[in-house]
């Protein structure tokens, strides 16, 4: 069987560019005792995958979960026909061995097997997690998310209105402002390309979150993140998952934003970087992924996305995350 | 009685200069049922009290505790002659209700008044809390202090010695360097004014730091905090007590930390922020205090301090935590 695969041809300097990347095509082994063959279904772009670059070397198959569809089996528990989740990389088929692999439980009708990979998957989780462990939340508690119209954004916008909480989104466009407040229920969005600077940042939040903010989903870095702790009450908490506007820096040491010890210290809040993965293994018993695939079922959360089609658009999806042109999560499909 | 204070005259802008502050006299009431009269024997001077005159107003007496004998009562919880402490700030004398005093308890032999105001009291309750509360510093971990050479730092590195645990610190003057390594039984210490840049700074951490870091204790500030946040391990705890760097700044959009969302998200780890007298009001039985006091009467900590001698020599005294001439509390003895 051949695979086609794409690999890193020269790690990227700044914003990524095409010419850093190619496509190429690989026969694979024969499967031994306990492993499998898949084909790939969709393969999953996030930004995290950025930072993984960072530790790739030329010629290493670009990092990535994918969900697919067993082809050919000599593990028992991954029979001919399986969905699964692995982290395969960007390739149309892989050999994998069986603990490598997770099961996707069993979907109610009419929910796409791309919610492996987004809502029901690692994004999806990373807001359930971080919302409700990191962040802790408590009903009547006010959350801000920023990047809130991104695959992570628009869950935990949705879970803490499930919740019984008040919700501000920020996102890059109008468009993504109207669908964040009339589908998805936020009570406050705004668009922050219109905010001209940090100042009116700050009294854009206090206008919309006149009782301060409980619990911000940081997704992004740069200054905002100043202005936001300063909106914050006493004992608030940072749920600290990304921070894309630095993704794509070559200095790490260019500042980006200024001190936070004042508002750390005088409210005492913290801030806790996390990922959803981490969490997911600690949570042995699945309970994350269980109530929210109870929420899907009841109809109570919903799943924008945005679908790339081929594999060899893999890299423009990608780059589609640092451009904010998607709401929700963004996939190929393949 | 009349009583001399030191009065804000105009709020400080960037550096507080000494036409910002003067002394005044004033005549004080006659005792009301409750109330104490106290006569300042020592003044505490901390660089919070920076943040503080942002919310004063010309003609406030300066912010700050005292450690005070009680020279006239009609309150018998308080008699003639009992040691208290109280946030009366810069004043040689006052008028106290007993709701705003803190009995200072019976000190071992030799030991001075004046740490109800240091080791004793605010700030080395700061790096008890800190570092065992905030940071839940274990057996075996490595910790880096920057300021050590500071009121909270020095307890932090003796605190981290009788836990069992290597500690690393950072002071500006090769002398505090010496003193914290061959007095107070610091591991390893730096002067970090002689480190030229950034990279340096994170191989002199790598260096002295080898398995990494577990806990930050983080009084500073600064594009350095950054590059501690690459040293540490998974799961770190920083406990952010201070960021005496960007007190002085006019504009706290200045950036002056670069973003820290990777290290904090790949690594899980946890920044929060909080002041000893948070912690010391969840302590109801001061067992943080009883706990320090045991280990003072068994010889088990050291307590450097420069006292400035002279209620007139207060502005002087609070001017020197900025330079960091001096090692350990400073206080201002009447």
């Amino acid at each position: 069987m051949k695979a086609k695969q794409w690999v890193l041809k020269k790690q990227f300097q700044g914003n990524p560019k095409s010419s850093d990347v190619g496509i190429k095509e690989i026969s694979l082994p024969n499967l031994k005792d306990g492993e499998v063959m898949i084909e790939c279904l969709a393969i999953s772009v996030d930004p995290y995958q950025r930072l993984f670059v960072k530790n790739a070397k030329p010629g290493d198959v670009m990092y990535g979960e994918q969900v697919a569809k067993v082809i050919e089996s000599k593990n028992a528990d991954y029979p001919v026909g399986a969905h699964v989740t692995t982290f395969a990389g960007w390739t149309t088929h892989a050999v994998v061995p069986g603990d490598k692999l997770v099961k996707v439980p069993e979907y109610p009708p009419d929910v796409p097997i791309g919610l492996a990979l987004g809502l029901l998957g690692m994004t999806g989780l990373t807001a359930y997690y971080g919302l409700l462990k990191v962040g802790e939340l408590k009903e009547g508690e006010t959350v801000y998310v920023n990047a809130a119209a991104g695959a992570v954004g628009t869950v935990v916008g949705q879970l803490a209105k499930l919740k019984g909480c008040k919700v501000i989104g920020s996102a890059g466009s109008d468009d993504k402002v109207k669908y964040l407040k009339t589908e998805l229920g936020f009570d406050e969005a705004f668009n922050y390309k219109t905010i001209p600077d940090m100042p009116t940042f700050e009294q854009t939040l206090k206008r919309l979150a006149p009782k301060g903010i409980d619990v911000f989903f940081e997704n992004v870095g740069g200054l905002a993140f100043r202005a936001v702790l300063d909106q914050m009450n006493v004992d608030g908490r940072v749920a600290l998952c990304g921070a894309i506007s630095s993704y794509n820096s070559t200095d790490k040491f260019t500042p980006s934003i200024p001190s936070i010890g004042e508002p750390m210290t005088m409210k005492g809040l913290r801030i806790t970087g996390f990922t959803g993965w981490a969490y997911s293994a600690k949570d042995k018993n699945n309970d994350g992924l269980k109530e929210m695939i109870k929420w899907v079922q009841e109809d109570k959360l919903k799943y924008p996305g945005h679908n790339f089609k081929g594999f060899e658009n893999c890299f423009k999806a990608f780059l589609s995350l640092f451009t904010g042109d998607n709401i929700g999560k963004v996939l190929v499909t393949i």
